[in-house]
């Protein structure tokens, strides 16, 4: 049954790849990337080579970035007295688009979670001990997930904040904006009844 | 608030070339590309600049090949009495992975939607004709979609066939396998119910 074109094939498998694209997807995919101008497609695959030969993480904030350090790090519009702990660097980008933060980061690349074998040291946390130690920091911001291991790696990098003598401040956690009560999970709830606020 | 690595903001652009991908995901996908085992994305990115290079129509069927004539129109074992018309290489794969049909298929690569520009022409009626004309063929199985231009186009089809004399058919109409009735639109419906066969 499968007298199929053999590049066509590996085309759909090398599809496969990118996240959440299974067989029908990677096929759609495949019959848009032959349908569409060809100068479009192959600017997709060169660029695709380029970025991952030349995309590395910044020599400081473990971000990803072509050069050896990243525009944030050597901007000299950011305060550097502030630093924000991400996940990734999507978090850092969400951060970025969503709020005025204008300090720098750090971008753990992961979060503690010894049975995927991700220690302290997958995430450069000797790195980030160092950066503590050495610059002009006033306050790091916990900015990891509110998930269960989220919550560990923001306690025990605010344990290594704490010996440095800094100030730690973790995101607020309540009722997102625009949420319904009726829909919010318990635990959420209960938080944020726990954790109310005066009322201005 | 833009100060990313360019050449990342680049891949994630080009990353929307793909269908029914946005900026999250294409985000999401970048950040996975960089993520796994380098060889692998750039396998990605070499396949889809080899495929878009090298995979052309074949010349007899039109359906995506990197041969002259595609494997299917150069198998000995094929039934060149039966000719299936398909809109899409997808339908044709469809075809070849849920049927045992074993004729030779000609791909329209489209249906005929005049106001998208797309007429005769485009669909390589031309091509068809000659090979209902010179062929030993016996059979042509319309399996264009169901849709409005999908019905035109086997219309206008079969009309080039009947001309040359040759049997035409068109896949059943009816309820889908396993479909509820309750959940079946009522054009499909009234089209079964009218076209019901006896019970045995």
């Amino acid at each position: 049954m499968a007298e199929h074109s053999p590049l066509l094939t590996e085309l759909i498998d090398a599809l496969k790849l990118l996240p959440g694209v299974g067989q029908k997807s990677a096929q759609r995919m495949a019959m848009h990337l032959l349908k569409v101008e060809h100068e479009k497609s192959i600017k997709l695959g060169e660029t695709i080579c380029k970025a991952v030969q030349n995309i590395k993480h910044c020599g400081q904030c473990r971000n990803y970035t072509e050069l050896q350090i990243c525009e944030i790090c050597s901007s000299p519009n950011r305060k550097t007295t502030q630093m924000c702990i991400v996940e990734t660097p999507t978090d850092l980008m969400a951060i970025e688009n969503g709020t005025s933060y204008n300090g720098i980061y750090f971008v753990l690349m992961g979060k503690l979670s010894p049975l995927d074998g991700v220690g302290p040291e997958q995430l450069g946390l000797d790195k980030l001990e160092a950066r503590l130690q050495s610059g002009n920091l006033e306050e790091i911001i916990l900015a990891t997930s509110s998930t269960m291991e989220g919550e560990v790696t923001a306690h025990v990098i605010a344990e290594m904040v704490k010996q440095n003598g800094l100030k730690t401040t973790r995101l607020a956690q309540g009722m997102p904006i625009g949420g319904e009560l009726e829909y919010l999970d318990l635990n959420t709830l209960s938080q944020a009844f726990d954790t109310r606020t005066e009322y201005n």
